[in-house]
């Protein structure tokens, strides 16, 4: 399926979780996610895809700055704006498909290339009272296609038909199936709830035999259940057998083949092609990142991996201070700051020996790129200290001796304590750090995963301080989730539109209920009169 | 000059401080912005203008909401991208003229059938670390024309370098000058300093004689000085005696009619066009709100006036209570209300009965747009109380009664003493009232202007509570500016950046000091060998 020119295989680009703008106010790392996400658009056009498909977080903020808006519309305009035919057609119903109602390519006023298609994030979802994420911006300048965009009503376990957007390249035919991140707990129970999430399937019509369409669907959610979520999230079993492969965005770390998907049918497959620039240092992030080729004729499809090679050298490491040999003292401080520096010195060595391949060629206009050679940039490195019978040294000290050397020398060092790996919840002063990093990663095995730590703790405090019955007309579901937004994503008005909502559907309850006892009295009234 | 087929005829719409945004968080008046802005590119159309000029203050916001953005986007893309072809060229280089590096409709990937050139104004000037503007993100999308940013570096007096966009339709041809807005103490130090703001001409060369060109200017800037800003702001007599036309922006009231430039020079004129929405309850900002439509053929040009037809009603009044007749007295609480409550349903009726022409016909594609009749938009009421010798009556408590009949129900009353009005300065609680307020306007005649008190009041507090040498690291005028971005702008980092931008300037001047003083010791000690 080597041939790029053969009018049956269609090539798809596949990358996700792209996060641009995250380090935007740190000075060293600032360019990180732009740099990747340009290396991917180079990808596409080198291996001459007809089409890129991003997995959600294409931001990392709902509210990007300005810069990172900027940036993010010269990426796409440099290079999905051109004269390059699109060989591929979309035979389904584009206003229902597609946030803008049409496809990029077919906009008349608009000289698409490469059409890119992406769904929302958790990082980049729909909020306010407008709903609207910061991929509408795109969607509008039609340099994206949105899809995979739910709107979701009242509370509870949401209804949703799964629309998808039907591809066609000569005999080969897609299937594309978009969900954007919905909160994990509410899709769970979503998919918990027969009858509440439809897959529509295409109709079978003369020259589009049913079984013709290579399934494929695109989500962005916790791929792993975990104690915190319990059974409220996406699993894979939930997924139909009819699917041929999934593609799992959120999940920060790359894993680039596909493996078989859990539960019923056959020849089903996921992929996890995980972030393109580390937004935690976490281990899951430290390990190769890639984009990935996804080449389908007819019925067949395969993926090829292509490894990042603007990505900043990342090195993460362990260490247990009671296991060292020739033993430590707990009481020579010198002794351990020398032994954790000899080691940060061996993991820059690693990070450095790594000799990644060469860099991409210079773009054709050449102006200054995502070809910058990843030896030039600086390593993160990250090192798991279990200081168990130690106490901790000065992490900033020992930092200030890497400055210039490595693009993190502040936070190298992460403490840990045997005990604490094993706890799981409040009071484990790890996993409240951990709370802090990157949602979709932990920080190895035996940690809480931070995003659901974070949301089953809001709701829990809420009920904790109120008590399970006290909030009869504020659903503290809702007030989770108005409250993440209020906090995570500055948007000042969603406890206040919360709270007016709760009061409008708990005023037109009461009126209901009113007008119900109203109707009983007067029929119970003409009851006795008619039994008078 | 009335046929728009004349090949030599420029047309031009001109609207300025559309303020896309403002009131979007209030239930009633969260569309006007983008109605009046969107009857402006129904009116370029109708008109068959070959380009929009806008003044500045595009945006409300400097960060506009993600809803604000879509919705200004949306209406660019509706109005500007179709087939229509553009009858005229830009013949300076356009790389120095705009901020995208050149003309919109040249942008081969782009389908631009009605131009939009746009400067920025004080709500959405460039700021931050990259010294962007939300307009930058319309530039970049390639759906206006971004000009008049120019680079601003140190402190004191800026250099400024004025190079025209130069057009030509035909045989005719402009000569335009942008200046996007700067601090008017900035800006007017530059323009006091000789030989501090250049005003590039276009070379005369075969075909294009010197006298050849009409020359416009747009800027945004205070108009009228005032006593807070002193010498400090540009002046007319500032501006060239070769300019034919002067577009003055940021100033809100309505002013359709050109009138004689201050100064030498003939035929020269300023022309204010207003802005296009009320973002303060001001006398300036109730007066009939216009686009303006500039012909210029050859050397000639004129300005036709365009009421805007889909503006909110906005009825203005004044009354001194110790004059109404019969009297009121003071201690009559009850008559004084009676008597404003009859004051304001005679200021609803004159709203309806202004009975503004009829709506503009329906957009071709049947949309629902910008024709909705003003009719049937509550209006703006604001009535002037001078309560000298009175108490004030409870404005709440009188608003609830016009709920639903006019737009601003919870602030028709503004409460002033006469003696207040001759106030000007600190402990006038009018003005500090007034001082939330819009800039460019101010509340009728004898007030101060909100925003000239607000940036000299910031420094003023500043010198006062630091004292006047006390600063000797931190520039004051930009301790300002970046107090004014952290507080306004919600510039998060506008604090720090210029609080490390000095300690950088202080750090490389005592180094070069130090330097010097070393040089002139060594030479000094040189010196005294040889004459040893």
């Amino acid at each position: 399926m080597s041939d790029a020119g053969d009018p049956n295989l269609f090539r798809i680009l596949i990358s996700t979780d792209n996060h641009l703008g995250v380090w935007e106010k740190d000075e060293t790392r600032r360019d990180d996610s732009f740099r990747a996400f340009e290396e991917v658009l180079q990808l596409a056009v080198e291996t001459r895809a007809d089409a890129v498909l991003l997995g959600g977080d294409l931001f990392h903020e709902n509210k990007p700055s300005r810069a990172t808006l900027v940036k993010a519309i010269q990426l796409l305009a440099k290079y999905c704006l051109n004269d390059r035919p699109v060989r591929f057609r979309v035979v389904s119903d584009q206003s229902v498909n597609f946030v803008a109602g049409r496809v990029n390519f077919e906009n008349p006023n608009l000289n698409v290339g490469l059409p890119v298609f992406t769904i929302h994030g958790n990082h980049d979802d729909p909020a306010g009272q407008d709903s609207l994420s910061a991929v509408d911006i795109l969607s509008q300048t039609g340099l994206v296609n949105y899809f995979g965009k739910h709107p979701l009503t009242g509370t509870g376990a949401a209804r949703i038909t799964l629309s998808p957007v039907l591809l066609e390249k000569g005999s080969t035919r897609i299937c594309l199936y978009g969900l954007g991140n919905i909160r994990d707990e509410r899709l769970g129970r979503s998919f918990q709830t027969p009858g509440c999430v439809q897959w529509q399937r295409p109709a079978p019509s003369p020259g589009y035999p049913p079984d013709g369409w290579v399934n494929l669907l695109v989500l962005h959610q916790n791929r792993v259940a975990h104690s915190a979520l319990g059974k409220a999230c996406v699993r894979e079993e939930h997924l139909p057998a009819f699917l041929d492969l999934a593609v799992w965005g959120h999940e920060h770390e790359c894993r680039p083949d596909p493996v078989s998907l859990k539960g019923e049918g056959e020849a089903r497959y996921v992929v996890q092609p995980g972030s393109t620039v580390a937004t935690a240092l976490s281990e899951g992030e430290s390990r190769p990142k890639h984009a990935l080729l996804l080449e389908v004729r007819g019925a067949q499809f395969r993926l090829q991996k292509f490894r990042l090679r603007s990505v900043r050298p990342f090195v993460f490491g362990g260490v247990a201070l009671r296991e060292v040999r020739p033993p430590l003292l707990p009481e020579d401080t010198e002794g351990v700051t020398r032994f954790l520096t000899g080691k940060i010195q061996e993991m820059i060595s690693r990070a450095a020996a790594a000799n990644p391949p060469p860099p991409l060629p210079a773009p054709s206009d050449g102006s200054p790129s995502a070809s910058a050679s990843p030896a030039s940039l600086l390593p993160l490195i990250r090192l798991r200290v279990d200081y168990t019978g130690f106490s901790t040294v000065n992490s900033q000290r020992l930092g200030q001796r890497f400055v210039g050397r490595v693009a993190n020398p502040q936070d190298m060092l992460l403490w840990t304590k045997a005990a604490s790996r094993k706890l799981k919840g409040e009071g484990d002063s790890s996993s409240a750090a951990a709370a802090y990093g990157e949602a979709g990663d932990g920080e190895g095995g035996g940690f809480l995963r931070p995003d659901a730590l974070d949301q089953s703790r809001i709701e829990d405090l809420i009920r904790q301080h109120l008590g399970s019955n006290a909030l009869e007309v504020l659903p503290d579901d809702e007030l989770a989730v108005a409250l993440h937004n209020f906090v995570e994503k500055d948007d000042k008005n969603a406890l206040v539109q919360c709270i007016e909502a709760a009061l409008e559907e708990t005023r037109n309850a009461a009126l209901a209920a009113q007008l119900a006892a109203e109707e009983a009295a007067e029929a119970a009234a003409a009851a006795a009169a008619v039994a008078g």
